[in-house]
């Protein structure tokens, strides 16, 4: 270890230490906590990323990391640690210490005013909340921005590095221009699947077990996580020996089973950091939209794949014998790829989802440009939905107030989800021409692709970003055509248009 | 808010945060992280200790604490909470740094080096450690012994201020003059009770059904607390409004039944603390023994009290109506009520219990005064074994290596559990003198008895030490006679003798 990033450790231990407790507390505040500990829990999580804040901000830090980077004998890894620690006390210091304590206050409230105003379907009690949210954070960014920098690209940039407007807006048209008209194709065509009979009586201790079969199966590795229950699913890492995900239980049981394939997915990237590199700055997947396109590539690419189902539907069948048994495997697999656009976007089936996500894009670009005021969002929002997926809300909790995103100040999140999904489509059209995606999958063999993602993704953690990894794995910069490719061709077949 | 006392608050505020991410790990580590997740938990958990070590032996803290105790505008809960945090600095700020971390690596190792000599029944394994383990203790007490104070008083003081080995002599000798005869003359009486049917077919999800009942009838909050599951069962707090039980399950079904019992008067204790003291240095319970006066009071005078079972007997067999059907209430009550003496203290029944832990202090004295080596422990301890409890261990897994305590360094702590009995009596005896004790639990009024509990214990936290809670509610000092009394009483009626 070099002599001078040996002195930078103390500080990352400890930061990384409050960082895995305050983890620790999400977790265990939506799987564990008892009713009333809520706010409890809010204090101790808002102490302890006080303590975090100033350890990483703290002088001694910020010369080490000059140090460091004038230092010649830092090993790759620690390398990267100091780029990341770099970032991050930049992006911490900027901001004037109770400018951020007022707008962490905001986002505390703003999640339950979100919460309270959609229960209502009242869009204007949230209005003011979202302003205040707004303008905080265009002011941070605009602290934040580089000369001649907009700042809708530096709040871009700190979800998926290099995707800009220029890039997103490339990326964006692509997807409107084909997707459009071919949504609209497949809703003409006249193609009715029968997917009734995911919804019934699948008791919940049953889903369980398949959830826990499906995880296993795909290979999230129970020596090192756990997989709970919570009233949405998501996936926690406290580091790469242990990563925990969750599921729900819903009426269609399809709901239950790809939601795991999915956290699944975000945990074996998790489980698949290198040891050297856990408990890290660089021990994380390498962005959001990485991330996504892991989770995503193991719910659709694989999980929504026939041949996946091949060596184990009858497995399934076993399990949900009264309500499956006489639906055949074909059936099944196209119950579970049958599109139907929706209002919500995490019920969105595969084709519509990275539809819902260009109505956000365009719509915090607007925001961020100055051409759209807040009190204009549901109506906007409603154009949007029925312009791209021929549907209109009847309310905003079915509309803008879907999401929680903008209330915790969570602008430039939303396309990381859709290019997530773009990234996972063009490594899977590199695989295929290079190993039998769909024998490997036929034959069970699920771990073979795996392999392949660990290798040349999962750990590397965050030693590259995500448009260097997509350069290293698939030979090519990001090119948005192979997502609609590989959703066309997949998709002309399932209705045979 | 005295001035003075506010500008300790944030210091105060960082090591309650920091405790309480601690607690969290642990209780997670016992009931979900997942197999792997250990060491890396373990490093967590150092690292928060450490800081936890360096935010309250921080030079400002000390000059704070003194400028509050020459300050006259402190509240009674503030004053009481420097009070404490001075005992706190000052027992972590006499060890030296280096010494510290030794001794607190050995521990950590010291649990697993004991787990495995137990399994192997293989004391010479650990005697090493232990040594080690016991020099570094009789050291660190040296260091904060007063002039003439004697290093086992010191360790004594710290788990029950005010007891210590004059106090101990006495208590012990009480017990040991009247129940050692007591139980002999049980065991001759030649009566036999019927416990069989308590072993059995009880399957895991009815013992925790059971267990969640029992729980709520003798008052758990589940707003505010929460019951799992852990290889040994444990009460651990966060604060006042989330507090976690655990319960196992085992063949005998009055295992997990007692068990639950035993942690929910833990855990109303702490439930039982004011908003107002909760994540505070005061708000927890008054010592180990005021602690374990409350759960073995809800375990044993309440929980083994026929009048306890009269209104609920019928619920538990209807979850259990194979195994319990044909066993009457009274059949029940004298089965969770016979005496065995064993070789197990945590398997003890009520009456055998403070002879368990009178074997482990006179053996604790005994090191302490130099008297007994570590080479010399099994022999010893099998001796005192045979003479009080009338059993020998055949092998040192069922003799002196059955606790963990002393492999981390806890020596002291026992007699604290059989002092909490003794404390639970006397409290028993005064308060049917004043209420209807067995009147109210037949009458499923327990809510009356617990409220008595909380109006004079609970909600003192740590304002007032046990011998003071004791005084101030029965009127008179510590007296082991009631304890004694108590036990001859009942044992002699369930006996006949």
């Amino acid at each position: 270890m070099s002599e001078t990033f040996k002195q930078l450790s103390p500080y990352l231990e400890k930061a990384q230490a409050l960082k895995t407790a305050i983890n620790l507390f999400e977790w265990d505040n939506e799987t564990c906590a008892p009713p009333q500990a809520g706010p409890y829990t809010a204090k101790m999580i808002g102490t302890l990323s006080s303590e975090y804040f100033n350890v990483v901000t703290d002088e001694t830090v910020k010369s080490l990391i000059q140090a460091c980077k004038e230092a010649t004998d830092l090993t790759e890894i620690e390398a990267a640690i100091v780029r990341e620690l770099a970032t991050e006390v930049e992006r911490l210091d900027i901001i004037p210490a109770d400018e951020y304590r007022e707008f962490s206050e905001l986002c505390a409230e703003g999640g339950s005013i979100w919460a309270k105003a959609k229960k209502n379907r009242d869009f204007d009690s949230f209005a003011p909340t979202l302003k205040k949210v707004l303008e905080f954070q265009k002011k941070f960014a605009s602290y934040r921005a580089k000369e001649g920098q907009h700042i809708y690209d530096v709040m871009l940039d700190e979800y998926e590095k290099g995707f800009d407007m220029k890039a997103l807006d490339q990326f964006f048209r692509t997807l409107r221009e084909q997707l459009v008209p071919f949504l609209k194709k497949l809703m003409d065509s006249g193609v009715e699947i029968d997917h009734t009979f995911l919804t019934g009586d699948y008791p919940n201790e049953k889903q369980k077990e398949v959830g826990e079969f499906l995880a296993k199966y795909v290979g999230f590795d129970f020596e090192r996580g756990v997989l709970g229950v919570s009233a949405h699913p998501f996936t926690m890492e406290l580091h790469n020996h242990d990563v925990r995900i969750t599921t729900f239980f819903k009426d269609e049981v399809s709901d239950s089973m790809f939601s795991v394939i999915h956290e699944s997915g975000h945990a074996i990237y998790e489980q698949g950091i290198p040891d050297e590199m856990t408990l890290t700055l660089v021990g994380t997947g390498a962005s959001m939209g990485m991330h996504e396109s892991q989770s995503r590539f193991f719910e659709n690419i694989i999980g929504r794949n026939e041949a996946f189902w091949m060596p184990i539907y009858e497995k399934v069948q076993e399990i949900f014998p009264e309500q499956m048994g006489a639906y055949s495997r074909e059936q099944f697999v196209k119950a579970i790829n049958r599109v139907s656009p929706g209002l919500i976007r995490t019920h969105s089936d595969e084709l519509c989802y990275s539809l819902h996500i260009m109505v956000r894009y365009e719509i915090e670009k607007m925001l961020m440009e100055g051409t759209l005021t807040v009190e204009e969002l549901p109506e906007v929002w409603a154009d949007k939905y029925e312009e791209y997926l021929g549907i209109r809300p009847a309310h905003v909790a079915e509309g803008v107030l879907q999401d929680i995103h903008w209330s915790q100040g969570a602008f430039g999140y939303f396309p990381s989800y859709a290019l997530g999904s773009a990234f996972g489509a063009q490594l899977y059209m590199y695989m295929r021409k290079h190993m039998d995606f769909e024998g490997l999958l036929a034959t069970g063999n699920i771990g073979e692709i795996r392999e392949f993602l660990r290798t040349n993704i999962h750990q590397y953690g965050k030693l590259k970003d995500s448009r260097q990894i997509l350069k290293d794995v698939t030979g090519e910069d990001f090119n948005p055509q192979y997502y609609v490719d590989y959703l066309i061709e997949k998709y002309s077949k399932v209705y045979g248009v």
